[in-house]
């Protein structure tokens, strides 16, 4: 991405592993995030390019010498951070904050919206497929590089159970996947608050049992009908802007949690007496550690009793990447796979 | 109290029954609050004057003719907020929010700083002691009725264990007994945050492993060098205002937890990416629900395993309670108790 809105696909020499801890991976399958609009909104003007893509599934086709747990041909799936899984916070399930990983698309690792990728710390950040590559499996296996990880984190650390009620923020694929999530920890209620038909019909499927098309106060009215004035006991906002925040703080029963997934595009909000504290409201949420989530979330979706991958309804090769990134923006497609 | 600094005793008429479910109470022992230093500091002048005091201990004198749980004589300890004991907030632990509860000094509910209270709800709202009055124990008893609670609240909310390092940002009642509760909790490594020395050496007698008399920046370096630079799994925020607030950010360890029970007096404050989302920090908090926690805390009290009556390094009768309120505004008492 050289600026908002200017993406281009370009040759670049290919990756060669330069740690002995690194992998390099071919990869088979990558998407666009709805993250990935940010930069496509208001990157400034980058003339040297910045590389993209968080999520990737692929091959394992070089290793470093201090490997061990991997195979060439191997097929893999990336979370959307590397992690060295070794370190405390890695331990504790909280590789997003590992002491020795770091993000994609920084710091000289480059991103999944590629042929290959190096990836750094093979052995704490990759997970291997048992049965290697399955195209019908793939969007879904896709899904735990983020999507699915980050809906799951949602409604983990929002405490939902059978006893919970739920309202889900956003419809796209990361709501959608918190819906999901939701009804996996056995939610009995589940709001959706969307306004795209095709999206929340999704989400009907995947568990929601109310869809709130109204946004602001009369959306905050419509959910409190629902459940008898009172709000749910528990608020995943897969959104990130500060109505959203706004409309978790509207929705959500005294002594409720709401779980914030999506990356917040504010600083400052209210916390105080009156919003958080007077209703002992709890307020939780951050990046996933989708790397937790993976091996706990694979049998499922190997078994087929999920389907996240869903989500993706369009696929693109290189040549369609940049109208697949208009595509999200225009909500013309919810999300967007890439196969190079 | 009819404006700030101005704190009056006079003369009212006794209260009687109003509703069958009220009692009223002849109080033994009532106190000042940290708290009630708000208005001590920004009341304006009201002619009618504000009742005060939401802490007492007290024996039943008259009862509501649907009170079905107390008798004339018992003694009973009154939480800082009045609830009906039945509704689902009650139920799940919630009393601060019950459906029909209330608190002390508002809506015609007079205040616990007076020789007698009607009580609301009496059967949802007061705890009989066992063994009836006890000079030696009234204190720590009169803890029950919010500061020990609150202290207990904020280590609970905040999953404090034997797993966890804990920050007490605080040195007043609360937060000395936040130390008290996480030490009781299990946690073996409590920095308590206070400058009085006289309150952090009870806060060392309670549990308090490290004190760090430093504020700002400095006490969040202080901190951060005894926990290896990571600061603590959680952070009890006894203080309430924003700077407390600042320095909880400052001394949480990614994914930990703050837990509030001062009360917040900002509203705003940072929680986007670089404060909580990034590292995964949980906000929560707010009033204790007092009355949930009195049984459970009530045998260590009887049994002489805690003292948090130790918390009272002052006692006057109503002749002293203005200069009361005015020794614990120049820090010269740590908490004033007031016995009729």
């Amino acid at each position: 991405m050289y600026g908002a809105g200017d993406v281009r696909v370009i040759d670049v020499p290919d990756p060669v592993i330069q740690q002995p801890t690194d992998a390099i991976v071919r990869v088979v399958g990558s998407c666009i995030c709805g993250s990935d609009l940010h930069p496509y909104h208001n990157l400034p003007v980058t003339p040297g390019g910045k590389t993209m893509g968080h999520e990737f599934v692929g091959v394992v086709e070089d290793l470093g010498r201090d490997v061990t747990t991997l195979r060439e041909g191997d097929f893999v799936i990336a979370p959307f951070a590397w992690s060295d899984g070794t370190c405390d916070f890695c331990r504790e399930d909280l590789q997003t904050s590992c002491r020795h990983g770091g993000f994609w698309n920084a710091n000289g690792v480059d991103g999944g919206q590629a042929e290959a990728v190096r990836v750094p710390l093979a052995d704490g950040t990759l997970v291997k497929v048992p049965g290697g590559e399955d195209p019908a499996l793939l969007p879904s296996l896709l899904t735990l590089s983020d999507v699915y990880g980050t809906g799951y984190h949602a409604a983990l650390k929002g405490g939902v159970s059978a006893k919970t009620s739920v309202t889900v923020i956003g419809d796209g694929a990361v709501g959608l996947l918190a819906v999901l999530a939701a009804r996996q920890f056995g939610a009995e209620r589940i709001v959706l608050m969307g306004r795209h038909k095709d999206r929340t019909d999704l989400g009907v499927e995947f568990g929601a049992t109310d869809v709130v098309a109204e946004r602001g106060d009369e959306g905050i009215a419509k959910v409190r009908d629902l459940t008898g004035g009172d709000g749910t006991h528990v608020v995943l906002e897969a959104v990130g802007h500060f109505p959203a925040y706004e409309q978790a703080l509207g929705v959500v029963r005294p002594g409720g949690v709401i779980s914030r997934v999506g990356v917040p595009q504010y600083d400052e909000a209210p916390i105080g007496f009156g919003t958080l504290f007077l209703p002992n409201i709890t307020l939780t949420g951050g990046p996933a550690p989708a790397r937790a989530y993976i091996e706990r979330l694979l049998p499922g979706v190997l078994d087929g009793a999920v389907a996240p991958g869903k989500v993706f309804d369009r696929t693109v090769d290189f040549d369609g990447v940049a109208d697949g990134y208009r595509a999200m923006d225009d909500r013309e497609a919810l999300k967007v796979l890439i196969r190079p």
